[in-house]
């Protein structure tokens, strides 16, 4: 048995998410068909996390057990030449025999895109959250220096998740502001860095941080909102489509 | 009466292009319906030129006359507010009572996007061609340097065409190379401006370049090709969802 580590990207649009689910198509489901078809093996494949339906991943991080001896150099098209034209394989590399991509992962980061202004910039629309009014850049920096670092982020966890703690270290939020001045877009890009992230984390953190940024809250209400530790304090959820899974990092490159 | 100029973004995927066709639905029936939505007039309103099926625009320019009355900088939101997610009114100016839209445009600045390697991108997919071959940045430029210039057109015109010359004056074809190293995805944005476009010349420029990029044929034969005057000398005609159009001038500010 080799253990592989696979780099996947994916548009998640039309799936129910990255995990087999029985209500509808998810993007481990068509993986492991590919991986059937090329290798007539059937195998679990498993992520560093689970990503929720219609998020998308430009670098998810899977690991399985194979007997196959397909060359990892041609995987990546063998597998793509399998899955659906919204799946690609961009890379896999031999692991540990113990690889493990969920307990093994030190840290993920994900980016999560806005437009705002009255009118929609249809080119990506389906990628962002199209925000309507003028956000304040200087309000959502001082919103996002209240959730960097080591912190209860109970608050932004969706409801009905259960975990041993809800302390995360948030070691990046960055957001990055872009204008189109022509076209009178603004896009925004909150990039988060975390060693872990609960359900729903950053859409619950942006929608809370636009929420400042349209003027509906003062900058403080988010460390009041932290100190709740009660979801129905914080503000909306953000839509799923403006996220995606941009890196997973493990301790060392052979991802042990 | 006043003349109006409107600048509009279309995701063009869903449409069989800009001009009212009678097989199916048009950007321009879906902005005509809208303007009757919020006026009750029953107008034509006509571009700076035809947009072919599955072909975008980041400013198209419009010319309208109307009896309406409705403020210009409230036109923008009231049109898209009727208009379907992939169009979008992104300005209303006055313009001259004589405006014609495809008379008195100057020029036309189109991008076309190609991504190469033999792993699909699959984020932006629809909005770009993906060539799996590796492709040759020199003798692209190389093969640019005969297309730029005033020349004749005729052998990148699409068959069935008519027109009074096939003369037209490429300004500008640049070749903007962008790499991804870490998912190794190779990007090439093809901006090309003229003093006109032929019917499906764009898309047959590129085809013809990557026919080069590729290494099926020398960047000479580009230089053979426009010699020739003939269609079937020259390369394949890329495809429409890689195409945009991002760019109309016109003499002075006002549109006139």
């Amino acid at each position: 048995m080799r253990s592989l580590k696979l780099t996947i990207a994916y548009d998640g649009t039309n799936y129910v998410g990255w995990q087999v689910q029985t209500n509808g198509v998810s993007v481990q489901q068509r993986l492991e068909e590919a991986w059937t078809q090329i290798t007539g093996e059937k195998i679990r494949i498993t992520a560093s996390g689970r990503t929720d339906s219609g998020v998308h991943a430009l670098a998810q991080i899977c690991g399985l057990k194979t007997n196959s001896d397909i060359p990892c150099d041609r995987l990546p098209f063998a597998l793509t030449s399998q899955t659906p034209e919204d799946i690609s394989v961009l890379k896999a590399e031999p692991a540990p025999d113990d690889f493990d991509p969920i307990r093994h992962c030190t840290s993920k980061t994900y980016r999560y895109t806005v437009q705002s202004g009255s009118i929609l910039d249809v080119h990506g629309r389906g990628y962002r959250w199209h925000v309507p009014q003028r956000l304040d850049v200087e309000a959502m920096e001082k919103a996002a220096a209240f959730i960097r670092g080591e912190r209860d982020f109970k608050s932004f966890e969706a409801k009905g998740a259960e975990r041993l703690t809800t302390v995360r270290n948030v070691t990046c939020l960055e957001i990055i502001h872009r204008r189109d001045e022509k076209h009178d877009f603004d896009y925004f890009d909150f990039v988060v860095t975390s060693n872990g992230f609960l359900y729903n984390m950053v859409r619950n953190i942006v929608g809370t941080i636009i929420d400042v940024g349209a003027g509906r809250k003062p900058p403080e209400w988010v460390q009041w909102v932290l100190e709740q530790k009660d979801r129905n304090c914080a503000g909306q959820t953000a839509p799923a489509c403006g996220l995606v899974l941009v890196e997973v990092s493990y301790r060392d490159q052979n991802g042990s």
